[in-house]
């Protein structure tokens, strides 16, 4: 039997957003570890994921999932090993994804977990990026509602991210010229290396940012993979093509409170028959395994790169999500809860 | 042989708006009457439909068409009469519907014709509304957009008008509940009483627009017509549902020059997963047949209702443009050129 702490660290909300995002929103508590009773498990978090979603789930309103309460520890998918159970459906020594939170142990029902993932595919970390929840934003998002077809222009914001990077391959897979948007020189040349998008723009540096895309794109955009929302925003609907599908999956480049007024898309959206679409990633989560087994071959024969940028041990989570949020991760970015874990 | 007049009388495109539309904005000009070379005919207009999208048709802007050239006549949908014919396909008495313009004859190749029209069917005069472009409007983007489901609630704008109220019915007869906006008392009671809506709103007398559909829309809006754009579709997006579904279809709510600024609705179709899709009948003419073989039998057993508002003369087609462009029309607004035409 795995060694079992008797004290289970947690990081819990203890205030709002008022309005910005700051490391002393979450409060470190120590409580005993919990022990299964019939039918639960305990689950042993190696790795958390970082997201910027997490700023909605800690908001005040009602979003698509109720927020985090005060007190409680902070949700966040997990990918951890079985440690303990009185459960038939999961053994010892099982590797889970699921949302088992900031903390050292999640003591879990089944619900928790969104799949089993084989530590032999890939690194376990993977589960909570390209071949997880961010793996699947973007192959989803692009499928369902980007639908593009080759010879198609895919543009994407927060190209270098961990959805915006398996968006544009997964595009350059599927026949499309590929364009990203990032927010640093650096991330402009991983984009172009690493991640192999035809064009790549720093739409921090550009003057003319509707420009610099109307010559990386000089076919329009048929598909926008929108993760900002915004003034970048602003600057594509312009040059998009006819039916173009501007798929919305993120909205981090407009201020919550008060949300800032701009220009209204309906004319261009009819002018050009377009179509603009939420995508959330939490709707289709019994398609992971389907995910998993499109991009796991192309992660392992170099179609589909991936970085990671790792903060090591829990107590990071809060500073790491502050990065994440002010765009300096190189990578998805992820917490190490076990110190040397694989 | 139908007798022919020598003179053709036109109205003329003499000027853009600038930047409002005013009957000035046309000139009349008399033309000798054509006469069809090989392969060619000649229509005589009987009745001309008088339209929002002409806003667009006469602005410099490129939009979804050409604009119409000034000097040229302006650009109008038309039932008429083949009058001469060097055509095999159009013969002398056949009625015809398509883009003859604001004139008494148009000598037409083929491609001006949209659909062939059989006077045994209904009036030839609702070829041009609830059986012609503003009925395919309105049953095509609610079918293939709005894609409305029994038990949903649909929301139109305009909803007295050619298109709003083939939509209402159209979607009454799917099972839906159907509220209407609209903009004088007179067209509340028609949506009421005509076009029985569940029910109607008049948006301009209501102080707070968002609470008065509210209260009209007590399970939320899953699908919204809209005819308008602006402070109107804003006062929606709060009450849109999961999944819902927003056919942009006309933004005469928006002025043109400058566009005013307004709230962002990434946020608000992210967190509801909604579509918002431009829709363009001139994409699906094909499908106009199909149309008046869904609706004809509607209309002729009195589920599917009609207004029309005729003035009389060609040259009274600017100001009745400007009357629907100030929502003054109470029904599909024509111009019926030749008097006492049947």
């Amino acid at each position: 039997m795995p060694e079992i702490d008797p004290v289970n660290r947690q990081l819990v909300l203890a205030a709002r957003p008022n309005p910005g995002i700051t490391e002393d929103l979450w409060q470190r508590r120590e409580s005993p570890t919990p022990a299964p009773g019939e039918g639960q498990f305990l689950v042993r978090n190696q790795y958390l994921s970082i997201d910027p979603a997490m700023r909605g789930w800690i908001a005040a309103a009602a979003n698509y999932a109720q927020p985090v309460p005060i007190g409680a520890p902070m949700r966040s998918f997990a990918v951890g090993e079985v440690v303990a159970s009185r459960s038939l459906q999961y053994e010892v020594g099982e590797v889970v994804m699921g949302r088992f939170g900031w903390q050292d142990y999640c003591l879990c029902d089944g619900p928790e977990v969104d799949r089993r993932v084989d530590p032999a595919l890939a690194p376990i970390s993977t589960a909570l990026g390209v071949l997880g929840i961010n793996g699947a934003t973007g192959y989803l998002g692009l499928s369902l509602i980007g639908q593009p077809r080759a010879g198609e222009t895919v543009l994407v914001s927060t190209a270098a991210g961990a959805v915006g990077s398996v968006v544009g391959q997964a595009a350059r897979i599927a026949g499309c010229r590929t364009v990203g948007l990032t927010g640093t020189d650096a991330k402009v040349a991983q984009c172009r290396e690493l991640f192999r998008f035809d064009e790549a723009i720093n739409y921090r540096s550009e003057p003319d940012l509707a420009a610099a895309i109307a010559r990386a794109c000089p076919d329009g955009v048929d598909v926008h993979f929108d993760n900002v929302g915004g003034a970048v925003s602003d600057a594509v609907m312009g040059l998009i093509n006819e039916r173009a599908r501007i798929v919305v999956c993120g909205t981090i480049g407009i201020p919550s409170d008060p949300p800032p007024l701009g220009p209204r898309y309906n004319r261009a959206l009819l002018v050009k028959r377009a179509r603009m679409e939420g995508f959330l990633v939490l709707d289709h989560l019994d398609r992971l395994d389907e995910v998993v087994e499109t991009l796991a071959p192309w992660v392992r024969d170099g179609r589909m790169q991936y970085r990671e940028d790792i903060a090591d041990g829990l107590e990071q989570a809060p500073a790491a999500l502050t990065r994440v949020l002010a765009g300096q991760n190189l990578g998805k970015q992820l917490v190490r809860v076990v110190p040397g874990a694989g």
